[in-house]
């Protein structure tokens, strides 16, 4: 009934779409196994994409070959670029878009994608021969053979919805849960834990008075993710602002005594950077109001999305209180918020290809790992099919460098360091964030994803276009010299000293009074010789510039480092001969196996002391 | 936490998306609630609307101002009037649609819907309070009131899914059930029963080979449903024809041992004319194939929707039989075909009003009642919307003669005679069919659908001013006299007889070689003539003119029978006390409690002279 596959990708939400396209385009043929097939790719939470150190990732998923850009930027209803104040390092491309859209466009993209199948059931197993994996079983019992599985389960595993002192099973709101192969998995020998999240109340939109909250439009000149040839918008939608209080909070707190949360109904531990509503008012008493903002769920619904009011009190008392929300005055519900608990299995299962240590030819990514998010979902779906891929046809796996990109770092931490609670990306957990900008993930990636077969040629061509432009202008701008009397006047205008004698565009580019629209502004000559370039290539310059010793610190810094991650160490290598290492060092160096003397260094136990017993014995 | 409401309606498919529409544009304040809102109005078998009856029921939706017709003009990608080649009772408009613009467009039009609120749970009881409903009781404990429910469950009550040998709960594929309600009904005192139904597995287009196929395409001047100012289509996507065989029978007989059907497990009776596969070859084992017709689901996706092919015998003789299919043989599933059981309440227990006899305020519509098909729900839906706003407005109840709609047979039919098994509309089951037709629904029923307040002031004056045309035209065709000298060389080339003197338009047009297109070939002056008013108002005028004496006919029996519609019966009416009655006609009598002499003589077991006696003992 089923031919033998390459590749059988378990789960159709972020991580599942973004799997089985990478390694049905890389050449795999694959088969994509969903509960239902009318729910692919759903934005079980927030309708947006993006935002800070989230917005980096996306751009690294578009750079290598991956769709959630581009499927972003097709359903998008606003874009802005968050931190647009701040050093380039932390600006953060966010859209919001259309729920609906969202997951239409990525259902429709998985249908043209060559090599890839679909199969409507639940998966029961995974059939493991010889400790490698070699297919599935699903609920009517039918065997599916593979070369390699990717496990994506979300929130599904044995998912229990709570909602105040009531719960039930399910995967999602009005979706069942998904039962077995936790079971079967923690026979095989993992190791399973329990996690919660949680969602906020959905609302009519007709029900909300706007003029008392502040408006947040979208970007004037908005953006988008993918590098390639998608669009940017001509009209957007705007997000509304508005913030709880004390009578929000009084309300709020007649429900802790039925708080599933509070009580200890659930057990696992939920995303501590985005708790719930309860959650908040408990942790931070001294706050006096928290911030709601109102996200429109697409283009044509009058459903909306209260991010920041993530909630599982009783309904009554959900409701109680968002009706003390200025605006929210007459809200009207249309479903109740509610947490949810499923099971994962901690990373340092895993190896930094996200193939599990115990089974050889099984992924796991998104949810099932610990994470929280689409974005790291996604990453992980990407780099997943990418390595099943590779494991079906024999290759090395793809493993992405903490000073290549932030899905390095994401997929390092989760490795070495694990996670007791839903892991979520920040801009402080890389080293080299300056390096793992959102505005050069295609300098820094797309020739990866092309040399394993999965970004095209035009995406290739297009940045080596890219690479180009920047060293010419880079070089002009170096060479160009401006002539004092010429751009004094303008200097003075723009609050920066004088100067004496000719100097080179990029050395007044260094100033930080002058970007480049006041260069620009300073002389016909550097207007035109800057507008010969896409505003890209311009912002990519300048960045170069303005920033040139903050790279050249961390790119040394990452090379280094480098010389430690280039030091493999066997999977098989014996750490109880080396008598010197702590026994915590070595219990965590014998669980997590770490590939490469770097990824020892940042096992958490593991000390410098015994890093450098390591290099003494591994230089013999 | 909610408001008292006008009416509750329970369920979002075709019967409540219709009802809950209905009752708030009417002015009720509505609350629809439904076990997912990404669900609604789901096309749970194949991706069309109308055909032959039930189109006519879609055009009768329309013009009382139901929304079924311009949601199926939004979404549909191909469209045909079938049997133009008959009669014009024959003809019926069928649209293919997409599977998720029908979904998505309905829930948008139900949005914008002023009045109507949303709320997603499952509904576990109905509220009575001294016989009336009063509302509802949902998984959460939440009690919502209400003046009047109407339950659409569609085939969620208790439904089973059968796949093989293999059975679970659901509502449908990969959705839950919903339980507890009939539990809760039958204990009010109830009866319930067991339908089933079913449907074909869902195939990957892209593996099908259309080269052996027959093309169906769409009309070359497709028209649509709505009577309104939607659009027609531009493009179109054809269907396909194929054909089983004796393979494909021999495949699928391996599977009968293992059948649900043939095993005894499914209960229900299923569609008698939407038959399984397995019930056409077993029951029609003469026939050496049966057509199977390829329905695409939708503008872009690839998934398509083998109609005829429905069946629940195990998936992989699923699989090997399709694969024996012309055009089928490389065919991939998507998911397979299955059987579902689910309650349903006999509709004996109604009222023409759709209201239960048993519980006032309550009401029923769509597959609860033991019909089948979209547009049987539909219909029901908007009358049950309908009469629960009268009921909670404590107006009249709208009740649709069998003369003046198909509505009216369905619902009279329910009423009086019940349904063993899934009930369907057909042209066959109307007694007034040349009067009930596709092109005159809007002059039967759009001034009864604008006095009820439902059908806008828009519509009502687009049907008058047909009206008036249709008038016109008539009477300028009945005047105008044609010239022997000038038309008889024409009417020589239509082949039908010349003409000696002057004689009407009219006349000639009764001629069945001559239409209204050979009309206007005739002379400039009939052409000019016809072209002042549009092709609805010619074919109207055509109509009328060519079957003149079988609408007179038609009519005339109409209004001898509606002498006795006319003729109330009180529902408190003792039949013990008309002792001649026979005690068959008794005891139907006393169960259906019909509304009027009319009813009483479609009640089956109601003899001719029962109906005289009462007639006799009714006329004191």
């Amino acid at each position: 009934m089923f031919p033998d596959y390459d590749v059988i990708v378990v789960g159709a939400g972020h991580a599942g779409c973004e799997a089985a396209h990478a390694a049905a385009r890389m050449g795999s043929k694959v088969l994509m196994v969903t509960m239902n097939m009318n729910t692919i790719a759903q934005m079980s939470c927030n309708p947006a994409m993006g935002g800070v150190a989230k917005g980096q990732i996306v751009r690294e998923i578009d750079a290598l070959g991956g769709m959630s850009g581009i499927i972003s930027d097709k359903s998008m209803i606003q874009f802005r670029m968050l931190n647009r104040s701040k050093g380039p390092a932390m600006w953060s491309p966010r859209t919001q878009n259309d729920r609906m859209r969202f997951s239409e466009e990525w259902r429709l993209a998985l249908e043209q994608t060559p090599n890839l199948d679909f199969w409507q059931e639940m998966v029961k197993e995974v059939l493991v021969k010889n400790g490698r994996a070699v297919g599935i079983k699903t609920s009517l019992g039918l065997e599916i053979k593979a070369n390699a599985v990717v496990l994506t389960n979300g929130t599904f595993l044995n998912g229990k919805i709570h909602i105040g002192e009531k719960n039930f099973g399910g995967g999602r709101t009005a979706e069942g849960a998904a039962t077995g192969l936790t079971e079967q998995l923690v026979s095989l020998g993992f190791e399973s834990g329990r996690m919660k999240t949680g969602t906020p109340p959905r609302i009519d939109g007709r029900s909300l008075d706007y003029s008392k909250m502040e408006e947040q439009p979208g970007d004037e000149q908005p953006a988008k993710f993918s590098y390639g040839d998608t669009k940017t918008l001509e009209k957007q939608i705007s997000c509304w602002i508005t913030y709880t209080n004390d009578e929000v909070h009084h309300e709020l707190k007649k429900g802790f005594e039925k708080s599933p949360m509070f009580q200890g109904r659930i057990k696992g531990l939920g995303p501590r950077y985005c708790p719930s509503i309860e959650d908040k008012i408990n942790r931070f008493a001294e706050r006096e109001r928290h911030q709601i903002f109102v996200e429109p769920e697409g283009w044509n619904t009058v459903e909306i999305y209260v991010n920041g009011f993530s909630t599982s009190l009783p309904e009554d008392v959900q409701y109680q209180a968002l009706t003390k929300i200025p605006g929210f005055e007459k809200a009207k519900m249309f479903r109740p918020g509610y947490a949810i608990e499923y099971d994962f299995f901690p990373p340092t299962q895993l190896q930094l290809s996200l193939e599990t240590q115990r089974v050889e030819g099984l992924f796991f990514a998104g949810q099932i790992n610990g994470t929280t998010g689409y974005e790291e979902a996604a990453c992980q779906g990407l780099m997943a099919g990418i390595n099943a891929h590779n494991k079906a046809h024999s290759k090395e796996p793809l493993i992405l460098k903490r000073s290549e990109a932030y899905i390095g770092v994401l997929i390092d931490d989760l490795v070495n360091k694990g996670t007791q609670e839903p892991y979520r990306m920040f801009t402080s957990r890389a080293e080299y964030r300056i390096l793992l900008r959102q505005d050069n993930a295609d300098l820094r990636l797309t020739e990866i994803g092309h040399s394993i077969g999965l970004a095209s040629d035009e995406r290739l061509e297009k940045v080596q276009t890219k690479k180009e432009h920047f060293n010419h202008l880079l070089q002009q701008l170096k060479k160009a010299k401006l002539d004092p009397a010429m751009v004094n006047d303008g200097l003075t205008q723009f609050n920066t000293s004088t100067i004496d004698e000719k100097v080179s565009v990029a050395h007044l580019l260094k100033r930080p009074q002058l970007s480049i629209k006041e260069i620009k502004a300073l002389s016909t000559e550097t207007r035109e010789l800057l507008d010969k370039y896409s505003i890209e290539v311009q912002e990519q310059v300048e960045i170069s510039i303005k920033y040139e010793s903050y790279i050249d610190r961390e790119q040394k810094l990452a090379e280094k480092i480098g010389t430690l991650e280039d030091f493999k160490i066997k999977s098989d290598f014996d750490y109880d001969r080396v008598k010197a290492l702590s026994s915590e060092a070595r219990e965590k160096l014998k669980k997590i196996k770490p590939e490469t003397l770097g990824q020892a260094t940042r096992i958490s136990g593991v000390s410098p002391s015994d890093i450098s017993v390591l290099t003494i014995y591994l230089g013999k």
